[in-house]
């Protein structure tokens, strides 16, 4: 058993916004929650999956919306609890602990906040080994587990329970709610047994990220190069070096939709790079090629110092390492790519690895 | 006591369209619901909001969304009955009776559809005493009662419970949740007491719309002039004769809002006369001069045989006589206004009361 202290939730956030892959939120507000939190509760336990009973119960904690909201809409404190417990309180039973359902800058903290609010242990595990924009893109959804019973708070107080016939019906209903609310919403969703966590969460996503923002803070202090240590660390691949050119951004039905362009440098001296997000980044094409593609991870990071940029603070001139990293095993599968490929995001395009396609571009 | 049977439904239906203003729905499909659940479980009970002990409990039942929508979108027939229970249950208590929230074609008969189904009783009142297009437009709002817990159900099995700040919040989510459904849902809420219903129902209206029924069907016999009877009735006057010749309509925000305009006939010929709307008639203007505003009651009926025509209903060249009925006088007063006046509805006029403006008119 290991514990989450302060001093883990920066490298935490760090780390989760490179998993995050451009969204999961800006980490600044979830860590200010996560660390206030743990101030004045304790530590939070942090758990592996095979040390929830298979009878106990695991609820998630997240924030939805959009991310460039959240950093001015802010909440009141008591959100996340609150869809926590009216989770809890529909199946009349106490969960053992809480779960992160991504990885994200706020998305990682929230969950914490949420355990040391409630004195729950966490589990070192998510539900994507990175960020998706929709409910239904979990692991857990190709499990079968039902994101319903699912509530949404706002900073208000409002609280609404969705009892979907599919995670893809949580989806529409939640984000309709969420919109309704003002864009952000605190939610607890996919209440499932130890048995089922284990059999489908995607294990140590808070470990991994906390050893990835260990890496860039580490390398912010002279000790290595943080690109190279996070790419040796995920396995992933440096996908291009350049600078923001262009960033493209709206805020349609209830996400950041987008395309940031970048001109190479160094080695890429010439080319260009466009990355495609919705929320997050979903495809990082080379001279119009596909250099990696939804499920696999694409994180913009800044040169000097490794930091992921997510998509809401990409601007004009920042030098950048755009990197690829392969996604869970889980979600290059056949009912893995139908949720998450580049199909269901509308590109018409057959999903192909990451090893292959940055294999072809050279490392 | 007295009872709603198979036979009461029609006029129940014709009449509570003349109440709807416009809106609250196609009768077709709420009669036909009523007729369905009559004949399987037995005539309805209608009680005296006085025969409702003061601690007894009454649950409205009422369909939310866009009439065009509900013509196509059908009911699996489940859906009434899930809202109004999930709405008990949040109580632990077992409802006493239904009522319906509005006057208007479906928004009559889905209460009775409920009242049959579960074995209860329907109190002969409602929270408007006419049709308005949003959920916090009721007389349960002046009198400070809660919409919330608010359930809405659509025909695949989705089922939402709000708990809303306020009933202006309940508005805005569950017409968020109604659009994500599709633009309908059967909805459940404003569960509340006898003693509240006696003080803050508006009474009677389901017998008046029974009754306007009666005397438009009895006129189709020939016996009477339908117009004539129905204002005598409701203390109403003849507005305009005339005939449609333009409809602008579109479904924009979970609403169908428009103008009708007619020009005139018989007494009114080289006149010009509009009628906006939002689901439901909500001014009416002679020559550019209002003849009628909302909260007071504006309804299209057909030249001939006094029948109500919806706003989905009006078609180029329809001969019609336009109507004006007093409201019920709660929404007279400045917090009746505040909810429903012209002024909410983005006019920029004060509300005139019917009786001066149609008498200005001459009736």
């Amino acid at each position: 058993m290991r514990t989450l202290s302060v001093e883990s939730i920066d490298n935490l956030a760090l780390g989760a916004a490179v998993l995050g892959t451009g969204g999961g939120g800006d980490p600044y507000l979830g860590r200010l929650m996560a660390k206030e939190a743990i101030r004045e509760k304790g530590d939070v336990r942090l758990l592996d999956p095979d040390e929830v009973p298979d009878d106990a119960l695991v609820i998630p904690s997240a924030m939805m919306g959009a991310p460039s909201v959240m950093l001015e809409k802010l909440p009141n404190g008591n959100e996340p609890q609150a869809a926590f417990q009216a989770v809890e309180s529909y199946f009349g039973k106490k969960a053992f602990a809480v779960m992160p359902i991504e990885a994200g800058g706020i998305n990682s903290c929230i969950p914490v906040y949420t355990a040391a609010r409630l004195g729950l242990p966490l589990v070192d595990c998510d539900a994507m080994g990175r960020a998706f924009p929709e409910i239904q893109m979990t692991t857990l959804t190709i499990g079968g587990i039902n994101a319903s019973p699912m509530v949404c708070c706002d900073e208000r107080g409002n609280k609404v329970l969705i009892e979907a016939l599919s995670n893809s019906w949580a989806e529409s209903i939640s984000r309709a709610v969420t919109i309704s609310m003002g864009l952000a919403s605190m939610i607890g969703l996919y209440m499932l047994d130890g048995k089922a966590l284990k059999r489908w969460s995607v294990r140590g996503t808070v470990s991994l990220a906390i050893e990835i923002g260990r890496r860039i803070a580490d390398a912010g202090r002279g000790k290595l190069d943080p690109v190279e240590s996070i790419l040796e660390l995920t396995k992933g691949y440096r996908l291009f070096v350049g600078k923001v050119i262009d960033v493209q951004r709206s805020l349609t039905t209830g996400f950041v939709r987008g395309t940031a362009s970048f001109e190479g440098l160094e080695g890429h001296k010439g080319a260009l790079f466009e990355v495609h997000f919705q929320n997050e980044n979903l495809i990082g094409l080379r001279d119009r090629e596909p250099c990696a593609m939804v499920p696999d991870l694409i994180t913009v990071l800044d040169r000097e110092t490794g930091r992921p940029i997510t998509t809401e603070h990409l601007r004009y001139g920042q030098r950048v390492v755009i990197i690829g990293m392969p996604c869970s095993p889980i979600w290059r599968t056949e009912a893995g790519l139908c949720l998450v490929g580049p199909r269901y995001f509308k590109y018409d395009r057959d999903y192909v690895p990451l090893e292959k396609l940055a294999g072809r571009a050279g490392r």
